[in-house]
């Protein structure tokens, strides 16, 4: 479970049929140097937007927030849209990341 | 499973049902070195303070410490708040980070 | 669950009896920066070609995704070919390298 | 499920009930280069001590070494204490790391 | 899932009884790239030989690759020996390593 920036979108149509209406968002984990250049993709049933901050969860959690069952080709799913995240040195991070605000 | 410090705390209004109530905290993982930048998030029972060193598990085994039942958007959790640490090096490392105290 | 780049094939004669008759790609995870060197193998069902974008997941999903059951020695699949990605810094990837193109 | 060095032991007095009684270690995963900084903690039945490799192994497989059942608050165990690894390089690495002995 | 080359082989006695019995190889991930140093163990079902590529498996597929059932303290296996893998760079790589043959 991890915190992250949504940073572009997906768009796949030879997929498994699973998938069809899912909207699929690639998110960059948040570190607390810079930020990395991984990325995940995970399946946003919250409509977050670009440069928003997402908590990405994985495996069964994922199947959950989707809600279609566990016979799906999908484990990665935003669980919710941070609002503020408070950090220990002093820094407070709103949902949409400091240099875009 | 691993050992680390609580380093800020995450607020979300928009958000799957199951986090309704949860706290959730920022941990940054420890090493033998220097702390990583890696972060991840993790569901808080005990509540742990910033700066506390914590035990943090995932999948079945944070669903279990958490108590809601398996149909929840989350997958990590901590389990366990550190009262001390020994290194073969010699470290003795308490709840709250050398630094701090 | 990310998405990676198509960059070889593999063939094995020895091996568990599940895995007959299914195509396995090595797949290189695209980042933000650079291409890492990691790669993963994933079973296709879907006939990705050598540089196409897929999106790749693991465990239960992947084992939904080829459709034969759980009982078997694999746990990463294709499912989905990308056709176009968008990320936030102006960049617009389509399902070929742009330096292959 | 990965070798490693056993480098400390961890207490904790704030716990999930289930992890009442079980001993826990700080573990350093083996590469062929150098240690990592990275570490682990396992429960260990086993009795391992400061220094020895072991085995780890994680989910499932790790409840199962432990013995309490599925419903429990650790994901990471000790299933082996290793007697010697050895490696193609010509190095061959008993129980006890070789600048302890 | 993940090619990687055997590079050893490790031996325990005190295990848990699960293991007994079964062959335990050190794998280095495959990159494409230099090799990484980090290492993972998996059982070997197959007879894989010292400088061979394998494909490993974890969890679910891994038991399944043993047949021992799903209570058993391993959730790593050998589930292929790779006759042949060829990258899109022009490589083309046996089941030995290059540089051993």
């Amino acid at each position: 479970m991890l915190v992250g920036t949504v940073v572009g979108n997906v768009w796949a149509s030879v997929k498994d049929p699973t998938l069809e209406g899912l909207r699929m968002l690639v998110v960059q984990p948040f570190t607390t140097g810079d930020e990395t250049a991984e990325t995940i993709v995970a399946v946003d049933p919250l409509g977050a937007g670009i440069g928003e901050r997402v908590l990405v969860v994985f495996g069964r959690a994922a199947r959950h927030c989707i809600g279609k069952g566990h016979d799906v080709g999908f484990q990665t799913a935003v669980s919710a849209i941070i609002d503020r995240m408070d950090l220990e040195d002093g820094r407070t991070i709103g949902p949409v990341r400091a240099e875009d605000t």
